[in-house]
C-alpha cells in the first residue's frame, strides 16, 4: 500500500477544487448526444500533458517477444483501421459524492463520455512482435510523469495477454474522426472497451512484454476497491452497470437545481456495463419506480439510449434511474463505500422544482 | 442588485465544485502553445448548452434598425471572413483564491486561454440593418436560458455602438479552424477581443438595437466590480493585466505542488491585457524580481510569451511572474478585493520543490 493521504469530509479542499477545474466532466446535457463531442469528453490527466513531437514518436513492441518493433505513425496508419464507438467512465465517477472521502478527483457523476475512436488492433502488433510463451503480462506505458504517493513514475498499466488479444483492444490515434487531441493522448493511446477509463493508457510510448505480474503504482496499488487500509484490496476493472439523465428543464446557476413546467415531460438518459449489456432501466419518481423504454439500436461497446415520460405536478420532486445489466447487476440506491471512492454506480439523482 | 448568496470562507462548497467540474479551465502547461487547443480552451456555461438545429438557425439583426436583417449560416459564410487571435479571460478568474468569496465558479488561475476566430465583422451586419439615429445600445441575445439571483432569463450582454462597430468584433461561426464546438457556442457567437469572456455571448441568436442602456441581469446587475452589497459599482469590461508561467518540473497528483532538479530551468508563460499591449514582465524567485525576456511577434489581440532562467538551487522555492502593460497597470503583488469575485488579476506563484 502507498503512503495514504488522510480522508476528507464535509466541504471541499483546495486540492480537490484544482483537479476538478483542471479535470473537466462531462456535462449531463451532453446525454442527448449518442457520440459526446471532442471538446466535451470527460478528461483525467494525472499528471501534465506531455508536450509531443509527433514526427519523432516511435511505439515500441519490446520485452519478452521473438520480433521487437517500432513503429511511426505514417505506418501505424497504413495498417488496417479499426473504429470502434466507446463508452469510457472514470473508475473514481462518483467519488465526491461519498463522505468521508478519498482525496483524489471529486467527480459528481459526470466522469462519463463515449467516443468513436479510430485505430489498430493491439492483436496485430503484438502478432507482429510474436510474444514469447512465458509471457505473464503486457504493459502500456504513457510518456506523462509525475508523483503519486510519493512514488515518481510514468503512468503505466499492464493486462493479461487474453485480454491485451481481445479483438477490440485498439492502439488508438483518432477520435471522432479527428487526429487525438492532446489531451486524449496525442499521438496514441491504448483503448480498452468496456474497462474503466484508466486501463486506457494516454500517451502510449512503449508496449513491453513481461513475465510477472506487473508491480508498477497505478496496477498494483492504485485503482483497487478496499473497504479498509489494510484490505490487499481487488483491482478495478470492467465498468459496474451504471447510468444517468440529461437534468430535465432549465438550471439555476449556481445550485444546478432544475425548474420545469407542470405537464408530461420526457426523462433521458442512457445506460451501461463493462460486464454485459443492459437489460433494463427504471425511472424513479419521488421513489416510485417505473420501467423506461430502452433504444433498440447502440453500439456493442456503447452506452445505450432509454427514456421514460413523467407527468410532473407542481411542487418539489426526486428524480432517479437505475439501470439492470444483462449479468443480473442492478444500480445501489445507496453510493457502494470504497476507500479510495471507486465505482460508485449508486442511482442517479435529479431535484426538480415544477411551476404550476 | 439582485438577491445575493451568502458569502464562503475557507473550503469549498458542492455547488462550487459541480461548477468547477463543468466548466473546465485551461490545464496550465498549455500555456506552452500561444494557441490554445480546442479542446482545452477555458469554458463558461453559464445554463445548459443548447440543443441547436444549424439548419434552421436564423440570426436576426432587429429592434431601431432601418432594414432588419435574418443571415442563416451559409449567407454569414458567404461574406467576407475575418480571422483573429484573441486572448479570453473570465472575469472571474482567480475568484476561488478570494476569501471571503462569492458563490460561482471558483476558478484559480486556470480561466484564460488563446483561440483563432472566424467569422464576419459585426460592423458588416450593422451596416446592412441601418442603425437608426437614437440607437444607444447593442443588445446580443444568446439561447441559453436559465435562472440566476432569482430571475429567469436568456443570457444576454450588450455593447454601445461605438464599441460594437469597432473592426475587431466579430460574429464567428469558427474555431481554430473548424466549426464551433457545441460548447463555444455553436453555431455563432460573438467575440469581442480585449473584454473579458462575459462579453463574447455565445449561441447568438437577435442582436437588438435600443434606445436605452439595456436593463439585463447579465449586464445591469452581474459583471461589475463592487466592494459592498450597497454599493452600485462598475461595470466589468477591458481584460486587466494579467499573466501566468506553465508550471516547470513534474506534478504531484494530488497537490500539484512542483519538483524540478537543481540547475538552469527556463521558465516560460504569458502575459495579457485589455488595455494595452504588454510592456515588461517579471519573474520573481523567492520574492526577487528579475526582468523576464518578451517574444518579439505576437498577434494584436493575444497574449504574449515571456521567458527568464532560474538557476535552482536545492530546497523550497516561489515563483511569480508579474506583467505591465503599456498604460502603465501592473499586477498587484495580492488579489485585489472585490465583493463577486471579479478582476483578480493578482501574481501567479507557484510553489517549487528543488531536488540536488
Amino acid at each position: 500500500m502507498p503512503s495514504r493521504r488522510p480522508p476528507i469530509a464535509g466541504r471541499y479542499t483546495a486540492e480537490e477544487l484544482a483537479l476538478a477545474a483542471r479535470n473537466r466532466g462531462m456535462p449531463l446535457e451532453a446525454l442527448r448526444d449518442e457520440l459526446t463531442p471532442a471538446g466535451l469528453h470527460y478528461l483525467l490527466v494525472h499528471f501534465d500533458i506531455p508536450a509531443v513531437d509527433e514526427a519523432a514518436w516511435r511505439l515500441q513492441v519490446t520485452g519478452l517477444v521473438k520480433k521487437p518493433q517500432a513503429f511511426d505513425l505514417n505506418q501505424l496508419r497504413r495498417l488496417p483501421a479499426r473504429t470502434l464507438r466507446v463508452t469510457m467512465e472514470c473508475a473514481g465517477n462518483g467519488r465526491g459524492q461519498l463522505s468521508p472521502r478519498y482525496p483524489s478527483v471529486p467527480w459528481l457523476e459526470e466522469g462519463v463520455s463515449t467516443a468513436d475512436w479510430t485505430g489498430v488492433r493491439l492483436s496485430e502488433l503484438l502478432e507482429r512482435a510474436r510474444l514469447r510463451e512465458d509471457v505473464k503480462e503486457i504493459v502500456f506505458h504513457g510518456a506523462d510523469r509525475g508523483i503519486d504517493a510519493g512514488v515518481e513514475h510514468r503512468f503505466a498499466r499492464s493486462l493479461a495477454p487474453e485480454q491485451a488479444l481481445r479483438d477490440e483492444v485498439l492502439v488508438a490515434y483518432a477520435m471522432n474522426g479527428a487526429p487525438l487531441p492532446p489531451q486524449h493522448g496525442a499521438p496514441l493511446r491504448l483503448i480498452v472497451p468496456r474497462w474503466y477509463g484508466m486501463a486506457s493508457v494516454k500517451w502510449l510510448r512503449v508496449i513491453e512484454a513481461i513475465d510477472r505480474p506487473f508491480d508498477g503504482l497505478q496496477q498494483a496499488r492504485s485503482y483497487h476497491f478496499r473497504r479498509s487500509a489494510a484490505d490487499k484490496g481487488e483491482p478495478c476493472t470492467l465498468m459496474r452497470v451504471n447510468s444517468a439523465m440529461a437534468p430535465p428543464g432549465i438550471p439555476d446557476f449556481y445550485t444546478r437545481k432544475r425548474v420545469v413546467e407542470a405537464g408530461a415531460i420526457e426523462i433521458a438518459g442512457r445506460a451501461w456495463s463493462g460486464h454485459a449489456p443492459i437489460a433494463s432501466v427504471e425511472l424513479a419518481v419521488d421513489g416510485n419506480w417505473q420501467q423506461a423504454t430502452l433504444e433498440h439500436a447502440h453500439p456493442a461497446h456503447a452506452w445505450r439510449g432509454w427514456r421514460a415520460t413523467w407527468q410532473a405536478t407542481a411542487g418539489e420532486h426526486e428524480l432517479a434511474c437505475r439501470a439492470t445489466d444483462e449479468a443480473g447487476h442492478t444500480q445501489p440506491l445507496e453510493p457502494p463505500w470504497d476507500l479510495s471512492g471507486f465505482g460508485n454506480n449508486g442511482v442517479h439523482r435529479v431535484k426538480v422544482t415544477v411551476r404550476p
